[in-house]
């Protein structure tokens, strides 16, 4: 079925529970009102459902090739992609002093979430390309910064992140790729990456990699890591592409899923790149880059989660199947329980992640207008978060997608399996969600605990004022806000931060239920008594929210118990 | 890397944790001896590790296709086949009298798992065998079954299952295929059967297809349903086959894996069938069918599992990513916390899924030697457990098997993604596992949960006996027991079989928590203190078990939020 943009749901969210007012109450984002934002959504939201939904099955069945060095896109991606261009759609976020709209992430996460629902494959492109941008409005000198932005941010050029290489994955201070200077403010780049997304195209003009490496003197380790800009066609005088610099495409994954996207291992030959940032200082650049690009990914499996969620309403609501067990029913599967119990988990899953990957954005752009550290706390605080349930609940809403669909969900036909497929690199890419979690309970809690617990306030507060009108589903929030309370004060405690990391994936799910429980509660307040909103949160706090309390319970045994298990212990006998 | 058959942990759950020796102290199974049980195991184990698990690969690679009418099969899978026939490997459980062992199911589930963990395509096809085989055996006539066991019990001969029509999947009743007497003790078979799996193969003598069709004097709904033999090719007075019969492959299904598994399209043109059992009396016969696939099924979520598990484990010891975080560590990525917590989960999860598909087995058994009305009910019980917990671990240790592998995990190469993509089918097929969910609240608690009740005297029994030697361990079971007890008896209670079915996925993977802490108790106590068992038991308790509580509160919601949520609250804004 085509995708439908749930445009009236941002705008909900929007207004009533992440409160995008206090963005737009701001100098930076003042221009961004009600009204523009919801032309801004209505007009993307009609590219994705007519341009970009269409392009979705095609480029499963038609995969991106290599053919004699050249990547050869699926039918219809550079007529997608110029829609994605033609619109502005590339980087609304991005400074306009060179061409962008200076609008708020807010704004951006929920336009990127509906380019993935349409088709995930074609808009990691422009996402990869808005991570790098950001990374070049931070860190990069002005002249690389007039050169490229404005042809980024218009989507005339594309961009990659190079980070990954054989040996270094997650370990990304592993790397091997050299930089040694050209003594003429160039440098020669040499050494090879791979998992490099969409390494290349046949519809932009150019496709500039941003590529980690080191340098003679660079330090083992992540320290000694600088990175570079390293455009595919090296740039004439006047700015345009001119002659090949010295890098190819190797080659193209076969993937589970994500077709569309060609995945390059990527060679680079003495390629002439120039410094983006200091020398030695190319991890804090990239993780500008990274932290946008978590987010974005985060965006990634929400929005697969709609496509998919869309699909099997469908689907459920046309299907004819058994007797209809309630009175009045439609004869449609959608009127069995446990269909409906997976359709209603699935929407409840949905709004909760969105819920927390608007917040974090808005906390983005709050930290950006005003500089606020408890704001800027607050988005790396949610930032692991949003990415990693945002993708958990790509994977379990598309398997719920499947499951309503039965035996036809195993069918490639229907389209359930290629979201199932496809959002499964989510989990994985931007760092694992194992990275995330580590991330967490690690770095993000360096500050004792102190940016979740003003969160905890907010929710608590929130819950408490809640209570005369939603009594039960108020309480139950609040209980739950206390078991998170106690469970983050037990990790920030625990001084081995190992300790930490045998926890720290369920501790993030943990959080996220509680999260979205809260943000559900403020729906449910908004929408007022009997509205979809209210019937909505109720679901997910009587089904959904009592999981937080296995995964905090997970989240406090420590690392013990899976270190008394030895390699040995875990072989099959 | 290649599958290695955990023959010794079958044997330590045989012998410490279901109790074969009950079994074999039966007479039907007196002959089973230790002994021999291992020779078994150790047999079909080698012929999986060195036939079977080379075929896994081929067969995703190069699918089953349909050429001219004639299905041609993935390579080297005849060679497979043959040595599963050779081996007497189809039906080890059948009947003595037809050439079968009359080996315990306990047994045989164990052996259907290892083939099924070394290459899940082929072995549906012995598995649908199996079934079939069942079916003869309680409701075909003499002249059937000399006609036809022994050669479906040899391998000579395969069989299927034709159930599905496009309306009627869950709803069997719906179906439309007709059977006209000819007057002659045999039947005119038309119409059309979907999801048809091993419809046809290119290296059985015959493919004998069970169908089920409804005579002119048939009821609707399932009451007037009747089942038949139906042979690809009719056979000559001498039993060999003969002429072809009025039956072809329309289509084979692309599907999202199991890709060396044909799954057709059948069609029936006035074929000649026999019938099976009483006139409308399909059901029944389909059903002890259904019941011993459906725990066969729940097994090849089980191998599925141990093959990713294996797969990932030998990855994880390596890939070398990052410092040690611990000291004396072998420098891999299985000493990073949250590796080593998803390889141990994995071993944990399926340990507490094999325990219950082997505890089930073993009900079956006793119900067979004994005739006992409580091992019949208990494994009646335990079916639709064993089914769709042993696939949803197939589903979540699959996944986890991708993830330890990172961004290796998506790219097909290493395998890590078929294992994921084929196993997502078990949990549809054989009836979907919300059906196994709602015949576990509807069907199986018509005892107004006495089987259930009696299952977990025995859990508390165990749990208060263990508690002098494992008292912490001892008590989280017990306490579990006891949350599962009063969800039982409040859906027990439950007069509207719909509020049930509102809870009763969650029900069934909460009652499955449960069990599992329990299996994983009697492993800890047999294993001793330090042992790797104990180890095992010590995780999932302390991790996993916790689960329960959010599973059984959803379990007693009901349905009422859920019809509450209209279809057009569904709906995207």
């Amino acid at each position: 079925m085509p995708y439908r943009a749930p445009v009236d749901e941002y705008r909900f969210l929007f207004e009533h529970v992440v409160g995008l007012d206090e963005v737009t109450a701001t100098d930076r984002y003042a221009e961004a009102s009600d009204d523009l934002v919801g032309a801004i959504l209505g007009e993307a939201g009609k590219m994705c459902e007519e341009v970009l939904s269409p392009l979705q099955r095609p480029g499963d069945l038609h995969p991106a090739v290599l053919e004699n060095g050249v990547v050869r896109t699926s039918p219809g991606y550079a007529e997608g992609y110029q829609a994605i261009a033609d619109g502005g759609w590339v980087a609304i976020a991005a400074d306009p002093e060179y061409g962008g709209m200076g609008l708020p992430m807010t704004v951006t996460t929920a336009v990127n979430e509906m380019m993935a629902a349409a088709c995930l494959s074609l808009q990691l492109n422009p996402l990869m390309t808005q991570g790098q941008i950001e990374a070049l409005e931070h860190h990069a000198s002005d002249e690389l910064k007039a050169l490229y932005l404005p042809k980024l941010i218009s989507g005339e050029w594309s961009g990659t992140m190079n980070l990954t290489e054989p040996q270094a994955g997650s370990d990304v201070g592993a790397l091997r790729t050299k930089a040694e200077s050209n003594g003429d403010g160039t440098y020669s780049i040499t050494g090879q990456k791979i998992y490099i997304s969409w390494g290349d195209n046949d519809f932009t003009g150019n496709v500039c990699h941003l590529v980690l490496a080191r340098l003679p003197d660079g330090a083992p380790g992540t320290k000694g890591i600088s990175l570079f800009m390293v455009p595919k066609l090296l740039l004439n005088d006047d700015g345009e592409p001119g002659v090949a610099n010295s890098l190819k495409v190797v080659s193209l994954e076969h993937k589970m899923g994500l077709h569309g996207s060609p995945t390059a291992v990527m060679q680079y030959d003495g390629a002439t790149g120039w410094l983006v940032g200091p020398e030695h200082g190319g991890m804090k650049a990239m993780f500008t880059m990274m932290n946008n690009a978590r987010l974005g990914v985060g965006g990634q499996g929400i929005g697969v989660a709609e496509g998919a969620y869309q699909h099997a309403l469908a689907y459920a609501q046309d299907r004819t199947q058994g007797r209809t067990p309630v009175d009045g029913g439609t004869g449609t599967i959608i009127d069995h329980a446990d269909v409906r119990r997976m359709l209603a988990t699935m929407k409840a899953e949905i709004f909760a992640a969105r819920a927390i990957a608007l917040a974090c954005a808005k906390a983005i752009d709050m930290g950006n207008a005003t500089g606020d550290a408890g704001w800027v706390a607050q988005a790396a605080l949610l930032t692991p978060i949003a990415k990693a349930f945002g993708t958990e609940t790509g994977l379990r809403v598309s398997e719920m997608g499947v499951q309503v669909h039965g035996g036809m969900g195993f069918v490639e036909e229907t389209g359930a399996a290629q979201y199932y497929r496809d959002v499964r690199v989510t989990a994985i890419y931007e760092g694992t969600n194992g990275i995330q979690a580590m991330d967490l309970v690690g770095r993000k809690m360096m500050d004792g605990g102190e940016a979740a617990f003003r969160l905890l306030d907010e929710m608590e507060g929130f819950a408490e004022s809640a209570r005369e009108a939603l009594p039960d589903l108020a309480d139950k929030v609040w209980q739950s806000c206390e078991t998170l309370r106690e469970t983050t004060e037990a990790l920030a405690a625990e001084e081995n931060l190992n300790a930490r990391f045998g926890g720290a994936v369920p501790f993030l799910h943990g959080f996220a239920r509680v999260l979205g429980g809260y943000y559900h509660l403020r729906a449910a307040r908004a929408g007022g008594a009997g509205s979809a909103a209210e019937k909505l949160a109720r679901l997910y706090i009587q089904r959904l929210l009592p999981q937080h309390v296995g995964l905090l319970t997970e989240a406090r045994v420590g690392a013990e118990d899976l270190y008394a298990l030895e390699p040995a212990d875990l072989m099959p006998a």
